[in-house]
């Protein structure tokens, strides 16, 4: 007498499936997972660590396009999940999946639960619950990390001086959706379109390099709405200023083909990038230069674009965001009005 | 630069901005949780305890009327949920929220909130995190509760000759909707309608009960689709047949206004009940009856309803549904199939 959704829920469970319903498996440190089938399911964090818990809801037509290929929205889903315990040096293991969907196609269902279940496995990271329901196209995730007591990297940590650094590259995954609004696409080969577009639909969430900065970076936090809006929220909980240079920031070659106002504003506010950007002292710069070489985080680079200074004496609406600096230290006046309402769309 | 619904969330998360952003709170029973403004939430539970957790996403127009009163809205939203941890015999502790909303309406969001920390402060339960963003309404909550390792009440545990058990009263909940819908309200005085509207508006999560039935049930859940498909799932998960009484299922005078036959489909089908159904031996019914008068559970009716078989030799499609007899043991062929479509409605 199972509802065609219940169906879909049980579809989903995989991992329960495969294990047995009622067995208590044990994860690689102790943390454990009872399986799925009661009205709850149960949870023991290995002792001496913390449990990191983070949850995003992603609706059609705001967060994704309505025709986004099912498999990257899977993959999506989870990546911006584990992207937010990956801000905490969190080690992902387990997540719920709420979803409402308009109806019950099973080839868009197979491809949505194979991107997601492809990320999931690559962390080790178990569906243990969730709810399925008949509505417009909608996800709510919610992710489990564990993380040992005392060493999550929190917001508030900076101190005046430190250095500010990125991960990865930033402005790709706005530009890819700038290709598929019909923007771009003639400045740009095939391969550069296609890159750009992947950026957007398949984020890595850096969980390797969280786990790695943990007792290096003083702050960290995830890039989602982009760098001005989310260093804006590092200072406030600092309670420092910051300097960055634009000339510093990483990107792709890709961006220059834009005009360079356009690549300022997908670097600086595109969002989408889930990169994470943290803060460390100077005397740490080889430490951090460092991590790139080890195996886990595969050459991912790592780049410095500023410092953390004393709070701010500007009017108190400009105090959330970054100064822009030359090399020379000189104040560039960017137009950061322009971005308000590009960053208005996104960070909700 | 917070975006409107930034603003929104940060309004939602009351408890944290009582009690300071980066404090770490300590629980009544050493469950801990750092507050909010990461990218996580942080969270420990007391050592020797298990975390339960479950998720429910509710859609508007599919799990509640798109005019619900937005106080009851959030009451039922987290009462769902918390009715999840009861079943399990787990303590509240925590919650996060997702939530789309079409618009920002400030007094809509101030009742919505008012119904939902009324219920959280009842039971200790603080909003730890969570996400808002514009879209179609839709409320996705994940809960979490603490229980002593091994203690949680399972679907899994039920035996041959328990009593079947269920709490309060049966069928309200769809009489409300079907009032809200038009129907029988010529038969019902006004008293009558609010009561049936209140219980499908603002149901009572059976927690205490849940804990007073640790060492106690063999199994246990909640009824949140009707009694004929969520005994189903402890029959099945149980491996075992089960016979109910239709004239032992309890039910408040109201109900018998209604012709006989729609009276039953609001009992065995109607849903959104969040009565506790649970087994237990036939040496436990003192214990059980006693329970009633703890003055946690305030009176609470408890209702011997039938008692589980051996595995039912019936045909597979039939076996996940009770049997019904009467007084004698004669069985009663109750017009099942009509529930079908009444039951698939509401499963998912």
């Amino acid at each position: 007498m199972a509802g065609e959704f219940e169906l879909i829920a049980r579809y989903l469970m995989r991992d329960e499936r495969r294990e047995g319903s009622q067995r208590e498996t044990r994860g690689s440190d102790a943390f454990t997972a009872l399986g799925q089938g009661d009205d709850c399911a149960l949870v023991v964090p290995a002792p001496g660590t913390q449990l990191a818990i983070s949850t995003d809801m992603l609706v059609s037509g705001r967060h994704f396009l309505p025709d986004t290929d099912p498999y990257g929205l899977g993959h999506k889903a989870l990546a911006v999940n584990l992207s937010d315990l990956a801000a905490m040096g969190a080690e992902p293991r387990a997540f719920t999946l709420a979803l409402a969907l308009p109806n019950a196609d099973p080839t868009w269902l197979a491809a949505f639960s194979d991107g997601m279940y492809a990320l999931a496995a690559e962390h080790g990271c178990r569906l243990i619950g969730g709810d399925t329901t008949r509505g417009p196209l909608t996800l709510s995730l919610t992710v489990f990390g564990e993380i040992p007591a005392g060493q999550a990297l929190r917001r508030d940590g900076a101190r005046e001086d430190d250095d500010i650094w990125v991960s990865g590259v930033l402005g790709d995954a706005r530009l890819g959706l700038d290709l598929l609004l019909g923007k771009w696409a003639d400045r740009l080969d095939e391969a550069d379109r296609a890159a750009a577009v992947a950026a957007l639909e398949r984020p890595t969430p850096r969980v390797a390099l969280g786990r790695a900065l943990r007792g290096v970076a003083t702050a960290a936090l995830d890039l989602s709405d982009g760098l001005v809006g989310d260093l804006g929220h590092l200072m406030t909980r600092s309670g420092l200023g910051a300097r960055v240079l634009p000339d510093a920031l990483p990107h792709a070659p890709r961006l220059a083909a834009l005009p360079r106002e356009a690549a300022l504003a997908c670097m600086l506010a595109g969002g989408d990038d889930y990169e994470l950007c943290f803060t460390a002292p100077p005397a740490a710069r080889d430490t951090v230069a460092a991590l790139s070489a080890r195996p886990a985080l595969a050459g991912l680079r790592l780049t410095r674009i500023g410092t953390m200074t004393r709070p701010d004496d500007r009017p108190e609406a400009d105090r959330a965001r970054p100064t822009f600096v030359d090399a020379n230290g000189g104040i560039l006046d960017l137009p950061l009005r322009g971005f308000d309402h590009f960053d208005a769309e996104r960070t909700d």
